[in-house]
């Protein structure tokens, strides 16, 4: 069960070249395109004459031609040509998704198309501005449910222990995590004072001693996170606000569903250092993806497990609070969607 | 649901030869052989001691043994010995089923034996005849029920769009298509008049100019069609009867169920033209085997789209009718099965 | 359904080392390791926090620790450790399952651990005593239900036909089996007497002529299966007793159930000739697998068709008699389990 009116992220904009690319989002198969006018389109992935999916067909001008028996359909969904016949018969039209393209990526909305307001896509202005430098990673494929994406973003605990040799050290579990919570989501902050900073970013960052660091992760319903991470060489004041040197960067994650058992896990880092350097470009592409991986593996084996387990009870330890927060924000907004009411999703 | 009281093709007369073919068919695993006496013979797949599949064991003379514990059955079906005792126990057998070789073909019949009338074997008659050369494609394993086979082979609208390279072109489009129905099946009938040939006709037949072609499908129940093709340089009064030069073929298909989401086409061509052409055969054998795997990978992506979007609309366009026509008789013969009573299949 | 006051072997000892082993026994994931004190130790595959596979964490001690949040559990399943809390709340804990080390392999109780009597772990003490040299074979996946397992070692005349080119020939079936039915087992014995040795025994024992061989299979609830082999030149009183050259060993076998349609086949050879020779060593590591993973073969095409043709009727024959017998003894334990009994397993 999915959230319908809400905006997920169904591709990254430099998916859409000249080719149709089908992804099975929310259970249904969609075909996405980007038209001759460079604008993208997303339809139903079935001709509504014999099934076939469109996205085996060819894109010609703004609209999809099916591959099998040539109908031809416009970015509305309807059949604007039967080879073959000059009419065509009522009907002759599948469902066509308001898509919208920001910050790089394709977003689609699959709930009522009224609704479909582009102001509720998630705010990632970082990604298109030029302060900043945005590397987009590949396109995850996770075993798993998207809320289990989002517990993992929103617990930062476990880089400590999946990723302790490259984001993550022990450091953090001495701090506590402070949980914010606002109408769409959750916010979670956790500052490591005078401490080292994890592998990885000691090789970026060259610090000469201990760092002060901060993990910030906003996370919206349904499946939207910021992961705020910045630190600096420590004494320099930064929690109360001041920066200088060191590193920071937004990474945004979507977790948009595939089925209940698996999603995609679209994500980018867009950073505020080292703006012009192609080594820590490449750091970002290499070693993030790395980490990155670690997690796929990581959830698909904690979904097989829960699928097995069905029924087994689980504990919750502190650092659950945020993701657990998010969860009830969720599961309240799915319940006013099944009684006809489209939640906010918009953050306060 | 199958029709069980016809003959489908289990195999191509060449796959038997000294060893033992496993193969589903109607959803029943079937071990098919050719005895020492050269008979073919189809019996269960299992022994009905411990139920190994027969096809793991071996062929003695004309009977086949198990490869467990060395169980030996004749091609009645019948257990005629069992290894370290001298009396084979009541109940011993297993079932057996009437075959038939006609066409260079092994054909089956999995309803009741006594109704297994060879006259019913479909007329591949080219397939022997010493005018006629034919070539016999691989077995094709269609990841898709046996009528999407059907719906294929008699709506060659559909050449236009997948085999636009090879053996289509848009030029059919333009004309008619006449459907015929019959007591067991449908023939569907198109001429395309002073029109270029399709671009492997074109290499084949070195038309100087346009041609007439005609399609003339003829399709019975449950799963046989003789897509008759022939081509001649246009104005030599082909449509009227007389055939100067060019080339024709009859291609015949069977799409045998093997569950109801997969079955196998076996398809042949048998030409009338460049009968002693090595290189003819080479273009039949090899250019027309990537034809007919494009419809493969077609037909399974639309059956797996069909069980996605279970209960989604269809339309019908104009070129249908004849599918549709058989789909309605295969209808009628499936109820007239389930009643008790045996459909005639004959062809008038 | 399996029996769950039993002994199963869950590993060889050999297959825990320094690492963590995860294998689903009886339906369950369950996690094997040898903590730093030697001592192996199982349980339940899933931390009790968010589910993930303990087997993907390390080990620490003697206990594990879970890779995703760092949660540490001791041998006995109660979680000591949740790193960045002071507090374990009340609750977490897995189940832990009894397990014991013995004729080099583990074994596991999956039952009641109040019942979980080491006495009752088979006799296989052929695999510790200097009089016996022990080669101990991969352990062997089966796609099949450890019942036909049981009933492939059982009966030997399969060997006549799955391994006639090694470990079996046609003599046997001259000669009767005698089954015997204990308490807790069924013991077949076959004697075949003046007749070649099978070939690969004809390899390893370079026998002039003639052979007196004995095949003596004690299986025991619900899967331990003992085959004794031995045979000697043809004529001197080995029947009586006295044997003089020749060869001799006893395969073990232990069936321990994966799922209902799978298990895990473990065996050793330990042999009482020629125990020093590295050319019978690897005999027995290489030609014997190669037997075995005949049986992986035919075993899984056996459950594979059994369940497609679910309720096919099946005949017994007169070698079935041990394998029905300890069927039946089986069946008799789980009926007394399921009415909250523990059978004996013992045996007399």
């Amino acid at each position: 069960m999915f959230l319908r009116n809400s905006w997920y992220l169904a591709a990254w904009g430099h998916e859409l070249g000249d080719g149709l690319l089908a992804r099975t989002l929310l259970n249904e198969p969609v075909v996405l395109y980007r038209g001759e006018d460079g604008r993208p389109a997303a339809l139903e992935d079935r001709c509504c004459h014999r099934s076939m999916p469109l996205s085996m067909g060819r894109r010609t001008g703004n609209n999809l031609q099916c591959g099998y028996h040539g109908l031809v359909f416009d970015p509305a969904g309807q059949c604007i040509q039967i080879p073959g016949q000059t009419t065509v018969p009522p009907g002759s039209r599948i469902r066509s998704y308001p898509v919208v393209e920001r910050w790089k990526a394709v977003w689609i909305w699959m709930g009522e198309p009224a609704k479909a307001d582009p102001a509720l896509v998630p705010d990632w202005w970082w990604m298109d501005h030029p302060a900043w430098r945005p590397v987009i990673g590949p396109v995850l494929p996770i075993a798993g449910h998207y809320e289990l994406v989002n517990d993992n973003l929103l617990d930062l605990s476990h880089t400590s222990y999946i990723h302790g040799d490259t984001i993550g050290n022990l450091a953090q579990l001495e701090f506590p995590i402070r949980t914010e919570r606002f109408e769409t989501g959750v916010c979670m902050t956790r500052w490591t004072i005078d401490r080292p900073a994890p592998p990885l970013y000691q090789d970026i960052g060259k610090f000469r001693g201990n760092v002060d660091r901060w993990q910030i992760v906003t996370s919206t319903v349904p499946c939207f996170s910021d992961v705020h991470i910045g630190m600096v060489d420590t004494g320099l004041g930064q929690e109360e606000g001041v920066r200088r040197g060191g590193l920071e960067f937004h990474n945004v994650n979507a977790a948009t569903p595939e089925t209940e058992r698996s999603c995609f896990q679209f994500y980018a880092h867009a950073r505020h250092f080292a703006q012009a350097s192609a080594e820590v470009d490449e750091i970002y592409a290499r070693d993030f993806q790395r980490v990155f991986r670690q997690d796929v593996v990581a959830i698909g084996a904690q979904q097989k497990n829960m699928d097995v387990f069905r029924n087994a009870p689980q504990i919750d330890i502190n650092v659950d609070a945020p993701g657990l927060a998010l969860r009830r924000l969720i599961a309240t907004a799915l319940a006013a969607e099944a009684r006809g009411e489209t939640p906010l999703l918009r953050r306060a």
